[in-house]
């Protein structure tokens, strides 16, 4: 199993740590928004003698409030308390899910750059990956219905969707989520939507999810979490939810097999749903002016281009670089202004096909603006060095 | 992926309860002792912002604690923090060892009956289970190393214990371990040794793990739990520990791709460790008259036999049934003595080999004793039903 392209900085950066370099972290998703009191509060006053297994589908109130809220948000019921299961983060929602629908061998197939950890998870199902390429220079659009097809085979069974999307910040507008849906029931698919960046929308418009679409009761997956929503990343609490019933009843059988998702922290999830819309509206509030902030810096820079995401808290950016991989290294153990770095993810790790990404990065958009600010300076004086050095 | 017999009978369970019958559940091993207070406290005294993803190998302080609690129980520290990864349960452990050592197709070669969820890890990695019988009338005791010669082929690659053992209570003598060791020297197998019961030891000698073996050095993988030791199975903390770098290495992938294990069980976990020893020295004596009077009912039951276990909590239980699986569900469905019935886990489940095991059930002993007197003379009541309606 290969490495993932940040993991293998990671060593560089202890370093650069040790050296006593101040690093700015654009390449990982931790939001440093407070967790709502509520969890905290939840936490506190929980009175139990015996720290007990929950049910291996998760406690039925936390489904309820969980359910609850998605119907509060849709203004309708998409699914209810049964059509869904607690998972440990939305990371074990994606792996039960593969696992319980796709046999050795079979298909997947998504569009590239994709989430570096959904490329992990195939491998550990021995699920093959079919890439469908979308391109810097169209933002990363939706590919057409033909590319689609071009890559359906006797063997694909699913199509996976990350939406909005980690790591290009694409989000799907309704009309699309359409053409994706006509193409699942044309060639009999099921559609995994990854939904955790779904309140993390610059759009001006509602999310669509894929359980707006009543016709693919059979055939579409949610996975959700509630780490980014409420900045919980370390609760380990998502879910997945379908109203299709044997899909349902697969995954709750690898659910079982590892007993059950953590209980502590099921009950500090509870309280979130009840947390008042407008925290979610601050942290859009914040999200989107450090997106402003930080595309507009390295928009600034000369050879440097990134669009604006719609969602989520990612861009892929394009550098006057031909290795990524080498320059974010060097920026590690070569580089410093002020005292401090950046480290950026290099962009070749989203890719499936060999070759593809070298000349990119992925930033996340979770620091305050002024470190935002700051980080885009030290981009900007780092690319001017490596450049005359090369 | 077939149900376990346990979970087939939940629905009947569910019937019973709704009737007003109340259920001796002797079918799982929840116990009902009290999580030390410390862990509670270590909960409350969190005083974070930002709930953040651990690191993927788990707190590194967490790891020092666990690996100096084993130091100071071993007399010896046979590995380190940084020999262990922590994970979210042993089941976790348990799944991603398998997925690192074994490729598709490949064999792993266990006593059974055997624990029921390694039988599903192995299906959710593709791997093959070549059992190895054992039987009631010797005890379950370790097979011949003939016997296991003549189970391991050419695709073979590891052995998996569960000592002390799930679901038969065997516990494994240091000679008996040392004769696993020079097979998998000999063979160049893995070991893979499930020790989460390891407190639950009744022998009056002190327990020997797979660790105590330096010449095992690249070959055991040991698997622990928080959950049975402290009754904190909802906190879903385990550990899996090998000297084995590219082994663990490979691990550590698996637990990238999840990201971490939960933030807050670790937490209170951490304090867990330094709970004086006499915790467990009163689970231990409370366990150990749990037991006497759980097979002194039992044997007193006409028909009924059952050996003293050494370790862990759990019987394999001979009634005078021919069909486990039907006699349990006709206990849940159609019996009540005094208003109430008791819960057992058919024992065909724990078998790999179809057709064995049906005369047999598992209990846990982890109720109250008088509740164990209670299930004892229920069950006996139940038998003699049972038998006038054949």
């Amino acid at each position: 199993m290969p490495s993932s392209p940040i993991r293998k900085l990671a060593p560089f950066a202890e370093a650069a740590k040790k050296r006593g370099t101040k690093i700015y972290h654009l390449n990982i998703g931790q939001p440093d928004i407070a967790t709502p009191d509520a969890f905290w509060k939840a936490v506190k006053d929980i009175d139990l003698k015996v720290l007990a297994y929950s049910p291996s589908d998760g406690f039925e109130a936390l489904r309820k409030k969980y359910a609850g809220w998605f119907t509060k948000k849709f203004g309708q019921e998409y699914f209810g308390p049964s059509d869904m299961l607690i998972t440990t983060g939305a990371s074990e929602a994606l792996l039960f899910t593969l696992l319980s629908i796709l046999d050795e061998g079979e298909e997947i197939i998504a569009t590239e750059p994709t989430y570096a950890n959904y490329i992990g998870f195939m491998n550990s199902g021995s699920i093959r990956f079919k890439p469908v390429a979308t391109h810097f220079d169209q933002g990363f659009a939706l590919p057409s219905t033909d590319e689609f097809e071009a890559a359906i085979g006797p063997q694909t069974k699913a199509i996976l969707l990350c939406n909005p999307g980690n790591p290009t910040g694409v989000l799907y507008s309704k009309a699309e989520l359409e053409r994706i849906k006509d193409l699942a029931l044309k060639h009999d698919l099921f559609i995994i939507s990854d939904e955790v960046y779904q309140d993390f929308n610059y759009s001006g418009e509602p999310f669509v999810s894929m359980m707006h679409f009543p016709e693919l009761a059979h055939h579409a997956i949610v996975v959700d979490s509630i780490s980014k929503r409420y900045s919980a990343c370390g609760a380990r609490i998502g879910m997945v939810a379908t109203k299709n019933k044997e899909v349902l009843g697969t995954i709750l059988k690898f659910a079982q097999q590892r007993l059950s998702p953590p209980t502590i922290e099921q009950l500090g999830a509870e309280a979130l749903f009840d947390v008042d819309m407008s925290y979610l509206e601050d942290v859009y509030a914040e999200y989107i002016q450090r997106r402003d902030v930080l595309v507009e810096g390295l928009n600034s820079i000369q050879g440097v281009q990134c669009h604006t995401p719609k969602g989520a808290f990612y861009c892929m950016v394009k550098l006057p670089v031909t290795d990524s991989d080498h320059f974010c290294q060097w920026m590690l153990e070569a580089f410093e202004y002020e005292g401090a770095t950046v480290m950026m993810a290099p962009a070749a790790g989203f890719f499936v096909t060999p070759g593809l990404g070298k000349d990119m990065v992925r930033v996340a958009y979770v620091l305050r603006q002024e470190d935002l600010k700051a980080a885009v300076e030290c981009l900007r004086k780092g690319l001017e060095v490596y450049a005359l050095q090369a």
